[in-house]
């Protein structure tokens, strides 16, 4: 009989749940909204009742290794809690892995959802040639995830990866976590949105400046759209998110000299704009990047590879 | 029978020489100048010469498990070939494993010497108590090391580690390695020298001007002397390398989340100088340190950390 686990992807407002099996096939996949507002016990109610559906629907013909939960934010590992969620309000200490075991009678692994990304494009995605890769999420925030050897790499508590904070820029930006100029400070959605209203406030881009007139808020996707059609300001904020992006990828290239490092997440659906100005830093700051060997490219999964890499962690650590 | 292992930590001015035993007791050592003018074979023969005699010495009492080699240098790690050395000219592309095992007639292995250096400190240093660390080893340039499951991380081509070329300031002073702003352009003794005579050129400091006008060169250690002494100028350059390596430091907390981070090489000697500002960084721009459990530390063995690395390289591979 084959093995199959559940992933599933918490995500701020998306909760994506797949019945997955051993060889990386989809055998069933439930995408809801996260309905954060409800609060955390309707959100587990509902992250419940879709694994409890694929599984009925699943373990008949195939034997599950158990559940695999990506969740943003910081977890502590050993206990199964998160520390911190800026998306998951009221999850903060909760002891999440062992309610959720007790609720789904099966063995659930946790893990931030950046891991997972990394570790679902390992397995199933551009990782499969390579033994070990960075992956940068590029989202409302810049999460990473690192794994080497094909395992992700945890450090001391388990904070391991959190590369949207490398420093970028000393005195840059001021970021969420204090620091100033941080990679998530220059190269989110959020930073672009944020240099996009500065530029509105200079009056230095007409387009930007009609969609804000326009009265809806200015989002990534608009500013990605003025870039397009040529306004200078625009182009120049994807100058700024590409150069931010190079220097954090000089430096984890100089650090870890892995085969491959993976950007995914809304922010990379702009690539035709940054990566020019990116590899250009890349190419100039990073001696170990010349001497060749390095891919930098965008996630052959897209939005799944947390999922996948969710469904993983059971059926890899079954092996 | 126990074993032992012979140490070698070819420096660009030093030559150490050592049998260590399995326990990281110091059987025997032999410092020598290492005489690069005289040409790669006149130092080759000093080598094999120096790690003849210990192993004549020794040999009748333990058993040689082999011989290692720290070299300066990115070293292609499957040739065991020299790739660069930009203290060691000539020495480019010679076959350097395959000669001093032909030499030597036992086994030899080869590593970077920053390499060699974290190594050692995890085996015998501060880093006993931990699995994993990073070290930076603060002298001419600045080199990396990172240890994890208490293993040298090489990457792809054996060039992980290169810490000193992390970006620190974007638009900072130009590097040898053709990047701007990196660690080494801002924290080795080669940049304290330089901002010192920046200093000298701009009439800024009395102490450095005074040094300068007796016709010798300014070194670290007089730069040193000067900032103890309260000239403004030289602690002003201390504030520099301590806020370089705050943010280096921080980057590597947030990215690897190690137990331990380790300092040596000639400028760590001014800790006193560097370390509050350094310190003051890595809290303000990593919540992965904030949250507690990183050391940052003077290394223990000094010196002899790459002295104990090579000799490790053998004896590790012979459990």
């Amino acid at each position: 009989m084959r093995d199959f686990a559940i992933g599933v992807d918490v995500g701020g407002t998306n909760l994506r749940v797949a019945a997955i099996d051993a060889n990386g096939e989809i055998l069933q996949r439930i995408n809801l909204t996260t309905e954060v507002r409800a609060g955390r016990d309707a959100v587990l109610e509902e992250m419940v009742s879709a694994v409890e559906a694929l599984r009925a629907r699943h373990a008949s013909g195939a034997r599950l290794a158990g559940i695999g939960f990506g969740v943003p934010g910081l977890i502590y590992m050993k206990e199964g809690k998160l520390r911190e969620s800026p998306n998951l309000p009221g999850w903060h200490d909760y002891p999440l892995r062992d309610m959720l075991e007790q609720k789904l009678g099966t063995r659930v692994f946790l893990e931030n959802d950046a891991n997972a990304a990394a570790l679902g494009e390992k397995w199933m995605g551009h990782g499969r040639e390579v033994d070990g890769l960075v992956m940068l999420t590029l989202g409302t925030g810049v999460g990473g995830g690192i794994v080497l050897d094909g395992r992700i790499w945890h450090g001391l508590l388990g904070m391991a990866g959190e590369l949207g904070h490398i420093t970028i820029q000393p005195d840059g930006p001021r970021c969420g976590c204090g620091n100033h100029g941080c990679l998530e400070a220059l190269a989110s959605a959020t930073a672009i949105v944020r240099m996009a209203n500065e530029a509105v406030a200079q009056s230095s881009s007409p387009a930007l400046q009609a969609a804000a007139a326009g009265g809806r808020p200015i989002t990534s996707a608009i500013v990605y759209s003025a870039a397009k059609q040529g306004d200078p300001a625009a182009r120049e904020i994807f100058r700024v998110v590409g150069w931010a992006l190079g220097i954090a990828l000089a430096d984890l290239v100089n650090a870890f000299n892995l085969p491959m490092y993976v950007l995914m997440g809304g922010v990379s659906a702009a690539w035709d704009l940054f990566a020019p100005p990116m590899l250009a830093e890349v190419e100039r700051r990073s001696f170990v990047y010349r001497a060749g060997g390095t891919r930098i490219v965008v996630s052959k999964l897209g939005a799944d590879a947390g999922l996948f890499g969710a469904a993983y962690l059971p059926l890899s650590a079954a092996c």
